[in-house]
């Protein structure tokens, strides 16, 4: 193990937002923890900023059907971490000291199967999610595998990079599997929250033709800020997908990125969209919930596709932080030092939220 | 127009099957009609043979949402014919009197719009049915414009070309908007039936190993004959998905043609598939009765997509005869003198049919 | 035939460029010529612009293997003309008077054959060429057959329309077939020429990085006004494959489009590229003096690709002029009177053109 | 280091094929050379079979540009084994003794490139060559990275799986890479050699029609054996590119696999294709001698595409295994004993072989 500079020493322990009473009914609190020691084949990065992500929130509710966080002995959830590379474990030569690194969700995969042979690791069956099966991002020194550990690009800084290993990575996913061309018309039902709010502004460095959904003028003013060429408010508009078929020529959409979490905005989805357009599902309503499909004679009359995608591979990734290397890519995001760590996890609980939480370690 | 031959005279009449009380108590008569006389633009077809579609069966019982066929004033229906060119239209300079022919089941096409002008003009807006808005192939002599008439290869009986025209054509779109490998794993529920049966030997030429899905013994023995690798009976296999899973190298297909119209089929395929798979709709289930799609989860967590297709362009009409000129595709069908057109007609309602019903318009 | 408005009569005769001692000696003239008289399936437009094009001059000069132009009876070429319908024939339907058009190079196709069907009928092997099989955009006056004639939408003036019909089809098409992503680097060898600068633009607004290579500070500051990242003079830089690689991240570009119409252009394409790197051919130089490709070891050593493409379908056409509808691509062009069309040419043909060159019809 | 079953000793010494006299007068002798040790990360496998490819010849030649052997402290080439592991580095965990193993041209590759990410690790420019950077599978006992060694699928015995490692991967990446539909015309020069006759299998199992060129009656029959529809006796018949032309449809065919390695082969190549045809490269000529391309005006007209490729990915040489799994692929081959190695390496280098040769370590 090769320390920082070769002169600082580690410290033993580090701020960690932590889950207590996990649950239904869980709190969030902010401990010191040890420092973990990486074994040979990890990187131990230091973390400047880590995103809040709702996902946490459902593995501290423990209401997905993956296990839950203490099974695994896990109490600091988080996989949108941003910082530096401060020890080395001693089989590790892919990366020095001083490097930036961030922390996806998928914490490592097998490279052994189909899956990860074909640039789509993150589906690979053996693949564990870091902030469930391994500490997650909400620890400021965290592990991760020096083979499957994101680069993070000159030009982005830590506070933009967190958001984007999850958030930015799943929609920028989404827009390169539905293969929309450039000049398509492109709805977000969602388009002012976390994920939607960046699939604006990548959908538009792609040259496609954005339309915004979502409730209230501070989204309107934001999505139309972001580049969307129309805005609809489906808190004032009767029939949303009338009105975008409108917009979009008379013909509908050639895509809708379901980023909102309601069945609403899936089943609103298919009556926006032309002949051969695309159904892209991305949020998650509680499971039970929602419907993602239509009767089958309308799936065929008009030639639709539902289709669903997670989170990105490591080169999904690196190409969502290089569209915010590049400037294209802009998260809006609210910083909570890390004291605060627990107002951050309220505050995108109950819901209320434009764009990203993001918390500062070094605040 | 040109008289076929220049030496035999057209008949004045012909026969057709024609629905007698439209809607959901209407039998089929079979008449004396008319001969058609061409249009400047349009070819008189003799037909030979014409095949007998469920959809047929839903113009007359008048339950989709399109209008009714007597207020286009039409009697037949039909879109599966093969025949013979026997008159052309003044303009008409493509064609020749004795070019083998076929009625697909769009009947025109603008030729103006995007959809026309990109290879999927089944689906322009401005494309009638033969069959609904014009008459249809259950009469003999039939109109069809000479611009969007299909020709018939070598080595392609009409009784085979009939229901290639549509189940044929439908089922190869399919199979060509999935895009699985050679070496996939493809998986037909309703593989025994009409549309199934080409589905099992077009995928099979494909080079993609081939499961059937259908019910009894019969079924099994002809889904084995015509390629299939391995055959799941619903009648007797408690989990079907899970039966498909364990054939399919443990993990799950790479496709499922859903040519069944059932809802439970519907249901079931998701559960069939590996990481990435795709369900393609094709069968048609009353309206309201099925869903074609999963909790946004699913189709999430496995990459899965949904895709629905309807009958094939003309393009796609010629490649799924190519298969048949081959020798790769044979469709099974029984074949009913014109004068029993009302009984083809009557078992095909009654769901007992395995492969495709054909009328002999000779016989 | 229907007049426009129904209250003006046509001319009986119109200005026209027409060339002069066909060869390698011809000069252009402007003449008085009949108007011409739409046959049943015709329009007959009424053009304001024409753009000039480099394949004009191969057709007066005769030296392409594709027959002459006097032996088909034509006296004006031209082939990116932008006007107005004044007359339909009595079969046409779908247009009417007072309509946009455009004339492309392609007169019309044979919409029978696999390439019309699939989208690609600019190669269908029937299809003439307008200004050599038929009178050409030289003539105020011109036809076009309904069913194979331009839109051009609102927003897109004639001026700018005109250079679109020919050059932006081109690249446009180019572009798509290359099938880069949002991110990628595109390089354009001639990128300050007719073709080049319009795919300066169009690439930008696919969401490319651009890299122009030219000659001279003129096309240095237009490259980069157009949206270039960066430039290579070729006349400054001794090894512009090696500058065009540091560039690119020091590992190349994705994708180079030759719009120069030289041998070296071409022989220095595979130099720039990275692994699985695409040469684009669309520049012409004289028949037997370049090469497009390279030793076998290089295409498989480094996967790279030699594609070439010619001017795009109707429907390539209409994207790129929805490019220019949306503002994203304004081709750059000097404007001649009719009477200054013969220095149009002498202009083109001396190759001191930045840009492309228009007649105006109405001055 | 784990020894095989913990019971066999493994032997201090083996067999292998070794270059003497490396450059224009090689010769290879047959030695006893030290079993090497696994580092912590490596495989030590027992190899059955190695087939012998033309590369080696080059390597021991040493005429290609890409360093000695002797420069890399390496006696023995070889790329093409098949196998047993029989001993396990400390840090393996993924593999275990008695498990079947494959050698294949890429020895290992950096796993942190976007190259590596996206299943194109063949062109990791990290990646050394086994045979040429590490000893080679002309050595029975040798080394393999466990992260990125082929496994060898029940079904394929090691004389099968050795020429599939090389050859058969790489004509699988190029059908792959030309995306032919079912049904199209693929046409192989140099159908009857090593890699050819694996391409026309492999395509004949995609479903294509197949046409093989070469010279001879034995190489006529065995192409016709192997899956042709017509052969083309490149010795007797004129104009190989017309006879082709013929064959298919009048029109040519949609893709041509240069897999023989001569100048003529790709010269003609262009001229036996329809309208957006491709030509794939794979066989290399000597440096110099050869061009894959055209005159841009050809590519250009006929939209044309030449695309270099070389071995395949780990998952691409997975894929044609299963070909041979599925018994869709039979490699031809002779067996040489392995005293008589260097008369399989004379033998090769003389040209007179149909098929591949490999070597029996057993015998």
């Amino acid at each position: 193990m090769t320390e920082a500079n070769g002169t600082t020493e580690l410290p033993k322990t580090c701020k960690a937002g932590v889950v207590v009473n996990e649950g239904p009914d869980f709190t969030v609190a902010v401990e010191d923890v040890p420092v973990p020691t990486p074994g040979p084949n990890d990187l131990l990065i230091k973390l400047n900023a880590t995103g809040i992500c709702y996902s946490d929130i459902h593995y501290m509710l423990n209401d997905l059907p993956m296990g839950s966080m203490s099974s695994y002995g896990v109490r600091s959830p988080g996989h949108e971490g941003a910082g530096v590379v401060v020890a080395l474990g001693s089989n590790v030569t892919t990366w020095k000291v001083g490097d930036r690194a961030g922390i996806k969700p998928v914490y490592d995969c097998c490279f052994a199967c189909e899956l990860c042979w074909s640039g789509r690791e993150s589906y690979c069956d053996a693949a564990p999610q870091i902030g469930l099966n391994f500490p997650g991002s909400y620890q400021q020194y965290v592990l991760s595998p020096a083979r499957y550990t994101q680069r993070i690009p000159d030009g982005v800084d830590d506070f933009v990079a967190g958001p984007i290993m999850c958030s930015g990575s799943t929609i920028y996913c989404s827009l390169k599997e539905a293969g929309l061309r450039a000049g398509s018309w492109a709805v977000f039902p969602g388009a002012g929250g976390g994920v939607g709010h960046m699939g604006v502004q990548i959908a538009k460095a792609m040259g496609m033709r954005v339309v915004g959904i979502d409730g209230g003028e501070e989204k309107r003013e934001l999505c139309m800020k972001l580049g969307c060429e129309a805005f609809v408010d489906f808190t004032k508009v009767e029939d949303v997908a009338a009105e975008v078929v409108r917009i979009c020529d008379g013909k509908g959409a050639h895509g809708v990125f379901v980023t909102a979490s309601s069945a609403p905005a899936y089943a609103s989805a298919p009556g926006m969209l032309r002949i051969s357009g695309k159904i892209m599902c991305i949020g998650i309503p509680p499971i039970g919930t929602a419907f993602a499909g239509a009767d089958p004679l309308l799936l065929i009359g008009k030639n639709l596709t539902f289709s669903g995608t997670k989170v990105g591979s490591l080169l999904d990734t690196a190409r969502a932080l290089e569209f915010a290397a590049r400037g294209q890519l802009k998260p809006i995001y609210e910083v909570f030092p890390v004291a605060k760590l627990p107002e951050a996890v309220a505050k995108l609980r109950s819901g209320k939220v434009a764009g990203r939480l993001v918390v500062d370690f070094n605040a």
